[in-house]
């Protein structure tokens, strides 16, 4: 997501309590990352509601990320942080730390030759092998059908197993915090799709 | 698929050219399989089609086969098989013979307590183990939404790949031979799902 270029963006998400370029927690609660965050609303409103879980939003648009840092200013949210931060370089910030990542309407990137850059490619899925803490779970939402079941296909592929999908989350009766997105677009009538992925390490299939 | 029953359909079945209890063919083309073959469109066009592949039709009712039978028997298809059979015997039927595995429409089952008969099951897909000649590939297709979610989670839990996925294959332009049950509701508007799913044998995930 990109919004029109603001001068003052940098400045204003710097300066943000909720905003580090390291994020700790002062407890050992578990920790849920969500990349490409946008303007908050999802991981703003976990947070309010799981105040025993860490949560920290990563987004790549200086632009963007301040959408989310004026909502809650005036809010206290000690397991929120926020990072103005680019995807492919993940696996530098974080080593073993996070529990569920959540990718939330992530950019589709249909053009063959982009997808690498989508979140759920092979290439992200190996960025994504040491932030986690144990074994890798992926929390994937997305309006988009071809994204959707390239996902399947790319998670299965590299070793996930799938569980709890559902072809039209808004037809299930499940609890389900909403994206500024997804609550644009499902309103609109788009169907929206959801599997969680799990990774098990050091497993043995011999059949 | 029931039909109501027609106490001439065993007669008609077991007298039919196309019916054998233990089919072979006089040829080494690869043989694929397809259980629940309900009137047969579906694997009938494809022995049409596709002359050097030898396929098997499996279909529980006699009422059900008969239909199938009926079409083809002014037809010379010496690469198509039907045979009368219950699909929980499969596995003392077939032994390393099955190149792939058609399922179409299959029954959904949808009660919980019933998940156990659905085609896509672990129970079905233990069966399935040992009726392939090489690593078991399997094609499924439904309407059924939640068999469809259902499937992809126990398919890539047994530890099979997912590819091909299709969440709208008739939005897709690709090859397609359809069901009878397809074609009537797909032009109803129904949602076609499609996948492919790959099982490799004797790998390990060491990651």
């Amino acid at each position: 997501m990109r919004l029109k270029n603001n001068p003052k963006a940098p400045e204003i998400v710097k300066n943000s309590k909720y905003v580090s370029e390291k994020p700790s927690f002062e407890n050992k609660n578990p920790i849920c990352l969500e990349i490409g965050m946008g303007k908050g609303d999802f991981i703003i409103n976990m947070a309010i509601k799981y105040p025993n879980i860490n949560f920290i939003g990563v987004e790549k648009y200086a632009s963007v990320l301040m959408q989310a840092v004026k909502k809650i200013e005036n809010l206290e949210l000690p397991n929120l942080k926020l990072m103005l931060l680019d995807a492919s370089v993940i696996n530098e910030v974080f080593n073993k730390q996070i529990d569920t990542l959540y990718l939330n309407f992530s950019d589709p990137w249909p053009k063959k030759r982009h997808a690498k850059r989508r979140l759920t490619s092979e290439n992200f899925l190996k960025k994504y092998e040491n932030i986690f803490i144990g074994n890798p779970h992926i929390i994937f939402k997305t309006d988009n059908r071809k994204l959707f079941e390239y996902s399947i296909a790319s998670l299965s592929n590299y070793g996930y197993k799938l569980t709890d999908v559902s072809l039209d989350l808004h037809a299930e009766e499940i609890d389900n915090i909403e994206t500024e997105y997804e609550k644009k677009f499902a309103s609109k009538g788009a169907v929206i799709y959801r599997l969680e992925a799990f990774l098990y390490k050091n497993f043995t299939v011999n059949k």
